[in-house]
Order: C-alpha cells, then sequence, then structure tokens
C-alpha cells in the first residue's frame, strides 16, 4: 500500500512510555504501507507550560515571539519520537514545520498553511525513513517561525497527506473515535464507525473536540480519508470520509453540547447591510470567533446576536461597542451562562420532524430553549448553562442514538 | 558607542525574575550603545532535563536528533527574553542559530562554526532592535540544526561579537569573574582584573569553569575583548584581552584543580610516528578529549600517557586497547582517582624558579607528584584526587595570590 500519515496528540505522547507504544503502532504500520509519516504534537501539557512562561515574561506575549517559543514543545516531541522509533530499529529523521517546507502565512499564533513542499520529506521517504514532522508549525514567508492555532497538529497531519497524496491518515488521540455525544457527558454514547466530512465539520464545531475543524475542511478539500482513534488501545475507530447513502438514512448522527458560551446582542442598529459588516469587523480585529448569528429586521433597525466562548465575552462586548459608536446608533447587552445543544445528521435532509422531535425532548426534559439555529444538517438549541447536560441526553435519547447493550461501552 | 554582544548564563536566566534582571542590565547597556545583540544559554537546567528525556528515548540518542531536541531549550529562552525585554519597552526580537545565519559544519553535538551570514542580524539591529540569540545552536549546509557542545553559547556570542565587529563581549555567569582559584576551594581567591587570552586559555584548559576554552580561542583570533562578570551583582569582573607589560610582572595570575580524572597509559609501542597517530586516532573517533600528553621514549620503544576526564575513563581504555591491536604490540594500564593542580601565570616566561616553589610548596603540604606538564605559561602536576584541594589551596599560598584583608570575598 501507499503512504500513511499518523498523527500522536500530546496524552499519546506524554512520556517515554506513552511514546513506545506510539512507536509501536507507527513499526505495524511501516511493514503495511511504502511509507509512513508521523506528526507529533507536544508532549502532555508542555504547550501549556510555555504559555505560563510566556505570561510571566509579558503580560501579552507577543505573537511572533510566542510561536518561536510554542513550537519547541513540538520539535522536542518530534526529535524524541524520533530517537524512540530508531531505539526499535527504524530508520527515522525528525523534521521541524520550516524543515518539512510547510510554509504559511505570518499570522502568528493562528497562521495558515499556503504550500508545502514535499522534496525533502519525499526524499527521506524514498531513502525508507520514518519521517516524524512536529506538527502545529510552519514557516512565513520571512522566515519566521509560525503556529497553526488550535487543531494544528491535526491540520498538519491532514495537509501533509493531502500534499503527498498519502492513501489515509490516521488521527491518534486518547478517545476511540467521534462518539453519538461526549461519553463523559452521556455515558451510553456510541461509537460511530464513519461520519461524513460535513457531519464532523458541524460537530467538531459545536463541541465534539475530538477533531478540529481546520483539520476536517483540509481532509475534505483534498478528498483525504481521516480515521480518528484510540493511540493506545485497538478498535477501529471513526472513519470520517464522503457521504454514502447509508449516512443518509440514520436521521441523527450526534449531539453536541458546548458551554458555558455567551451572547452579544446589538438591538436598534440601522437596518442596512453595513450595520453586520461594522459588528464583525469590530469582532474580527478583537480575534473573537463566532459561533452563531442571528438576525432580525423589524423596520428601519435590526438586532444582530451572536454567541461566543464565555473567555471572549469581555471582548466582545468591547467590540460591540465599537461598532456602535462606528454606527453612531445601536444597543448592546450580553447574556453568559448560555450553553448551546447541537444535534447533526445528514437524515435531516430527507426527514421532516427533526425540529419537533427535537423540541418535544427538550421540553419534556423541562429545558426552556432560549434560541435556534439551524444549518442543512444542524439544528441548535441555545440553553442556561445548568441546562446543558440534561438537554443534551434529552436529545441523545430522543434520536435513538444510545448504544445497543452488547455495545462496548466508550474508552 | 558601537555595538555591544551580552551573553547570559543558564543559571541568569533561570526563571521570569531572573530574566528580568538580566533585560534591565540590556537596557542599560543599550542606552549607551549603538546596538546591543543578545545571546542567551537555556534556562537552569533545561539542557540535562532534555539529555535525560533523550535517553529515555534511546539508550545512545542518536546525534542528529538530540541535537534538534536540545536546541528547543535555547530557543526558548531567546523568545522568552525578547518577550521580556518588550514587557520593559525595548523594541526585540529573538533569532534562533540558523535564522541569524551561523552556518557549521555537521558535526553533530559538537559543530564547528563555519561562517556566520549577519545581514539579517544588521538589519535588525539597523530597525532599532534588541536582537536576542539562542545560543549554543546553528545550521549544518544540509539545513539540519546542530548544537556546538560544551560551552557553546560562549562561543556563539564571542562568533557574533567577531562578525559584527563589537567593540566588546561581555559573559554574564554566576560567578564575579575570573579568580586566582576556584573560590568554592580556596576562601581568600582574589578576583582577576584582567588576564591574557592564554593565560585564560590555559587557566579554563586545566579546570576554570567560568568561560569554555573554545570561546577564548574564538575571542583571542578576533581580537575580541571578553569581559566575565556576575549577572545579578554589580562589580567590574574581569577582562580578558591581549597581553600586556603589566600582566607579565606577575608571575602566576592564578591556579586551577581538575577533579577526578584518570590515566591511560600505553607502554611498549613501537618507537614510531604512527604510534602516537594510532593512539590519538582511536580516542577521537570514540570522542575523547585529552588533557595532557607525556611520551617517553626507551630504545625502540615508547610509552605514551594521557590524562582524561575520569568520566571517559572506559572509553578511553578501549580506544587504547583497539590501538595496541591496531599497532600489534604495546600494553594498555589505566589509573583513575587523580587531580591535575596547575600554575598559569605569564610571568613564567621571564621568571626562574617558578617551578621550585611550586614542588617546595606541595613538598612541605605532603602533597607526592605523580607527573607533571608544562606550557609555556602554565605548569601541570598530576596528584593523588585526595590531595587536590590541598595541593590548589598550597599552590595559591606559595605564589602570594591570596586577597588582602580589605579586598571583598567572592560573591
Amino acid at each position: 500500500m501507499g503512504l500513511l500519515v499518523q498523527k500522536f496528540g500530546g496524552t499519546s505522547v506524554a512520556d517515554a512510555t506513552a511514546m513506545r507504544l506510539c512507536a509501536r503502532r507507527v513499526l505495524e504500520a511501516r511493514a503495511a504501507h511504502d511509507g509512513v509519516v508521523v506528526v507529533v504534537s507536544a508532549m502532555g501539557r508542555t504547550t501549556d507550560s510555555l504559555v505560563a512562561l510566556a505570561r510571566a515574561a509579558h503580560p501579552d506575549p507577543p505573537r511572533r515571539d510566542l510561536d518561536l517559543l510554542l513550537a519547541t514543545g513540538e520539535q522536542a516531541s518530534a526529535a524524541l519520537m524520533s530517537m524512540t522509533l530508531q531505539a526499535l530499529g527504524a530508520p527515522a529523521i525528525a523534521l521541524t514545520g520550516a524543515q518539512v517546507g510547510l510554509s504559511t502565512d505570518d499570522l502568528h499564533t493562528r497562521a495558515r498553511i499556503g504550500s508545502i513542499d514535499t522534496a525533502r520529506l519525499r526524499a527521506a521517504l524514498d531513502a525508507g525513513r520514518v519521517v516524524v514532522v512536529a506538527g502545529f508549525q510552519g514557516v512565513s514567508p520571512g522566515g519566521d517561525i509560525t503556529t497553526l492555532g488550535r487543531g494544528g497538529s491535526d491540520l498538519t497531519a491532514a495537509a501533509l497527506a493531502a500534499a503527498l497524496g498519502a492513501d489515509a491518515c490516521e488521527i491518534y488521540t486518547d478517545v476511540a473515535g467521534v462518539y453519538t455525544a461526549d461519553a463523559r457527558l452521556v455515558p451510553d454514547a456510541r461509537l460511530l464507525e464513519r461520519v461524513s466530512y460535513d457531519q464532523m465539520l458541524e460537530l467538531a464545531s459545536v463541541g465534539a473536540r475530538v477533531l478540529h475543524p481546520r483539520a476536517v475542511v483540509c481532509a475534505k478539500a483534498h478528498s483525504v480519508e481521516l480515521r480518528v482513534a484510540h493511540a493506545h488501545a485497538d478498535g477501529p475507530g471513526t472513519l470520517i470520509t464522503h457521504e454514502s447513502q447509508d449516512m443518509e438514512q440514520i436521521v441523527v448522527s450526534g449531539c453536541a453540547l458546548k458551554a458555558p458560551i455567551a451572547r452579544v446582542t446589538l438591538a436598534g442598529a440601522p437596518n442596512q447591510p453595513g450595520s453586520a459588516a461594522a459588528l464583525f469587523d469590530r469582532l474580527a480585529r478583537a480575534g473573537v470567533f463566532v459561533d452563531d448569528i442571528v438576525q432580525t429586521e423589524a423596520g428601519a433597525t435590526t438586532t444582530i446576536a451572536v454567541t461566543i466562548e464565555s473567555a471572549d465575552a469581555a471582548d466582545a462586548r468591547r467590540a460591540a461597542d465599537a461598532a456602535v459608536r462606528d454606527l453612531g446608533a445601536g444597543a448592546v447587552s450580553l447574556e453568559t451562562g448560555l450553553a448551546s445543544v447541537s444535534v447533526v445528521g445528514l437524515g435531516m435532509r430527507s426527514h421532516t420532524g427533526v425540529a419537533a422531535t427535537l423540541f418535544r425532548a427538550l421540553a419534556d426534559a423541562g429545558v426552556s430553549v432560549r434560541n435556534v439555529t439551524t444549518s442543512e444538517i444542524r439544528i441548535t438549541c441555545i440553553v442556561g448553562a445548568d441546562d446543558g447536560e440534561r438537554a443534551l441526553r434529552a436529545a441523545h435519547d430522543a434520536f435513538g442514538l444510545a448504544r445497543r447493550p452488547a455495545e462496548p461501552a466508550a474508552v
């Protein structure tokens, strides 16, 4: 078989023992493929420790130097994984993002991949080596080290698989795959065998943390199949691939909870296209990621409400206040202590009554819904943070997602 | 004034508080110079921790990947120092060895500097920035990250000062400068105001750990004056510079102890040039650094004795055994538990009786001398390890090196 990309997350390579288990998995894969590229995250909580050091040095660490600092985590991890593989007898070589030709823009701490020059990678693979790549990082046009932001190592793996035309990309983590819901909150959650890129994207966007949406977008764009599985346990994991007909026969594939979240509402703005632009321009400049947007019009004025992570609430409020000054009209309000519960499924397109089933289930569970947004394959309800877990379980039950007694429990 | 290079050692930048003290020193220097380049070592015991991680991954860590791992220590330190400087209001930028254009050969873990392309450094200095450089590292012709071995950050500082034509190079460490002897062993040791490159080289080679010989060699070759001083205390430190007449008036400037050391003797080898070559070729291949060499001839055979660090004793013995096989003749013996006591001074050239004074002092102290080697400005006696500290103090007293009561004690 052709090339395989394997990515190991931070908990999977947290110490020498864990790293050795991952290395054994690489050796098995090597026996069955023409070449294996390994992408690693920083060991354990390394990145958090580095961020703490940066904050001790500077209240708002300059992003260029922060990237130089953070990139050391994955660089060290790659060097150690290469050594571990060599100790087990496999010829291996570790490469940084810059060495692997991963070019990005210069948006430090959240850089976007431009291109990958695979010459050095190919040469090392042709020489029979396992290539261990430091995930999460690249190099800017000016030669500075950049990092790709949250989920960056998943993105590195998907992008390398795409650039190399790899047969598959395996994402090894600390859960057995993608579940119908977070198994810590819904004990009878079921492991999904297959989900489509779009389903995974919706699930990841609304709170399923197993895989970052950016990696899914990249994989979808380049038709790279992703398999998410547990690094240190056997099991098939979950295949993330193109839609197939059987996926559509399942109305809802998964549920997700995102909590705590907040909502900023800009009311009484002029009902004209520039109003939304003024708000989102300010939010973007403040670096606030927006989850959901609801806009309602009432004559000459419009109301725009956005849901955001609680940690961004203060920044988002300031951004909205600035937008009001830009527009010369409007009033801002902030609600905190909210949660979002989402159901995702390809079957929603052809099956009617999904929303009705969800609302009935939430009502029966005594959960009051503050707001609803939908996409083609997703319904999201905003509820009070205290109701979040109950709402998630009610939705999971209502769509028959629970594992049957004979099926194995979540790892 | 022109450019200044300042180097801060590992203990000087061990945490955020220590780093801030160093940064203040940089700010003061910046006010008095046209530009400042800062070279940093890895924080505290970082390098030791990384080596331990490497050994957990591989019993004999592959050197290329080890360099990739070790270089992260200085990279992180440079990023944090740059942040610290920026927090104090100075525009700063951190650069890795590769980014600063420090090219080396590909002898991983002990690479030698080839050239330094100062274009990026100059551009950053011209833009008014303090440039913080990760010490100890460079980049090989193939684009791999290399490290310079022990004392590598001192060497980086001296080499950058030479390449930039800097006015001075300041080496900040955890002692107040170069002493007449190690102040932990000789409490009345005196701080030296000035020493010549050659004296420093001899002192560093025979056990004074304040500065690595390689940095001194580089500084001497490019006429870069080095000043060694305490990072977190005031004081002039010690200037390492060209010889001057007043230096020659002092017979002995300093004493040093190196312990424990070992000696490998190859006896009965053919008395021909190839014998020494066979031994030193094997020692070099084993990566053993030799301190002193004594060769004595007796007719058709020759005896070569080398002193080495105790840690290298087993490797050196194996290398000597291999040389015997190569030569087809000879016998190897190993002595451990030795120490070397050296006195260094430019005045030895013109003053007679230095050796007599030293031997008398050692005899009076009841120390028996096993072996003597000399250079133009150094006499080294091999003694038993148990006699080492006593011999050092006796030599220090004999040459009147003790600080006068009014002088400050060592920091």
